[in-house]
């Protein structure tokens, strides 16, 4: 018997104020009692599932070979929408089929795919991610074979998002983080070319900076974030106030 | 020695801003080496016992037996109030005798309850959690005999709260979640009888539906929740805001 | 192989919202696998050295012999600051070198400082909790020797807050907690002396109470709180908005 257990990440949109993490946790122990647990976050915007799919990049990136993460952001809960079983960048994913994969596909997959076809003898209409997701993902966790509880399929639902392919059509926002700090789509190689420079409509932010601490408080700049991806912040403040900056603006590059 | 530590959930009034959740890890981990900690929530309302109970039924209905229930909600702390250990369910709950077990009791109960007669040589006026229910349920945890630190009792506090008998009184609302839903006190196999149908005041709600993709967005529904009780909720909105919806009040059964 | 890993604490200002407390888990997930990890917690205010250096000095009252507490409070991620190892009741700190330190050292302290003299080949300029004091924790944890990633030194950044000396000069307010208590930097020797008088401007709070059910509801109190400092509070109130404390503040003793 192995002293350390699998580990299972939990991703969701349940906040942190009700019983609904804790369920699916109890579900994870019961059927996979070696398991450990590590939160990534529940504090998703509700439904918001760009965000769910950019923040399940970084834990794919992140964590080990053989890790399972558990991503429940599932506005279509209770219809015959599918589930998936992701094996990517030799870690497994356990998600709705909503979009939820994409970013992690797009930059590191994209991976085989599986629609899960086990289901519960009996569970609730509203709560399939303790019902039928947790104890997919503990399965897997514990070392059953997916293809006994999944079919391969190639199908599935991707968001329109995808890595920045020439600097012509700029960096575009993908994500807000808590500081206000935007990480756009474009990758360092692009970023990085010697004379880049970077405007949000008519502001300046002038070419890449290294680190915050370059420019004075208060300042805005570009930087290569912790992701790997051009980022826009502001030193000690929020690019997203200050610059008024949302998913989806684009970051001229010149 | 086993590989799997016992598992203590915790459920507080405490928020997770300060280090008061994790002062009483440190105990747990100094009292009982092994073992696991799942966080239920620390976001219960400030000395709000009644959310505190609704919670906690969820958690001893939801874990293992051997678990241990580390709760929590304690507006008399420093005072005489008693101190509980309650066996539930197979499971174990430490918390402060104000009601806290009331939900719990009536849903899965009343089980076995006892007093802890325990008490550290030294330890603060202000935080029994730390300094008393703490050690306590590490002892329980880690095996000890509950008589060599309990005594036997048979009138714990308990609220006025209760499963609805009969769908003449109604179904009374009893928990909000952070989405908005509304738990009521009614059962499954009440709120389940063909040609019932639902009203909050003048607003009619209709029969029950399966799940929230039954009804279009916006749209107040009647289901059973994934806590096998009556629930009031609005499809991608908040059956709290858009009702008006509090803890207390009653949804008519016609 | 040990059944009881080593324990990791965390405390950081980063939020729960974002990847990156989990960021920072894979990473000691990856160095020192049987790590067990513990949040103290992520919601210290954004760059409030102070608030988290109070924090620490709990942490590490509170937890065993051999535990590490990874800090990271960062405005100066990015610079040339320093970043510290400290041995301190025998436990061992990672954190930057800008004062966190400080209470745990007035405290508890001094300990043993070391400059870590560790970096890794390659990382980001803007996140070196993950990439350069989450590996230095794991490391510590794992049982390295100190010495072969770190060199001794003397002059650490210290904050200008101390244990209050003598009544006359009062008890400052150096932390507000989420309830609104004010602690102090008075320790329960030079508070609890008999004929002791608070008094908060023109606000008289009287002796020392023992606990808040010493008081009606809504009325402030003096008390020594549950980290044996002298402690305003306000029964099920905050005595920060009710008597307009903040941190800086003086409680004079007469």
């Amino acid at each position: 018997m192995p002293v350390r257990g699998p580990i299972v990440t939990l991703t969701t949109d349940f906040g942190t104020r009700d019983y609904y993490v804790a369920a699916m946790k109890a579900v994870l122990l019961r059927d996979c009692p070696e398991v450990r647990l590590i939160d990534v976050t529940h504090d998703i915007p509700r439904h918001d599932i760009l965000c769910g799919s950019i923040t399940l990049e970084r834990a794919v990136d992140g964590f080990l070979p053989g890790t399972v993460h558990l991503v429940v952001v599932d506005p279509g809960v209770g219809t015959d929408r599918r589930i998936l079983v992701v094996e990517l960048n030799r870690q497994t994913i356990v998600c709705p089929d909503n979009g939820l994969i994409t970013w992690a596909g797009r930059r590191l997959g994209p991976g085989q795919v599986y629609e899960l076809t086990w289901r519960p003898r009996s569970g609730s209409n509203t709560f399939h991610g303790r019902d039928v997701m947790a104890p997919a993902a503990a399965m897997i966790a514990r070392g059953d074979d997916i293809l006994a509880i999944a079919r391969q399929i190639d199908d599935p639902i991707l968001l329109d998002v995808a890595p920045a392919r020439s600097p012509a059509e700029g960096a575009r926002v993908i994500h807000i983080d808590a500081f206000g700090n935007a990480t756009t789509n474009m990758g360092r190689e692009l970023a990085e070319q010697p004379g880049r420079g970077f405007r949000i409509g008519d502001k300046d932010i002038g070419p890449l900076d290294r680190t915050y601490a370059d420019v004075p408080p208060g300042t805005a700049l570009a930087l290569i974030g912790s992701s790997g991806l051009l980022e826009i912040a502001v030193r000690d403040g929020s690019a997203a106030d200050q610059l008024g900056l949302k998913v989806g603006d684009v970051v001229a590059v010149e």
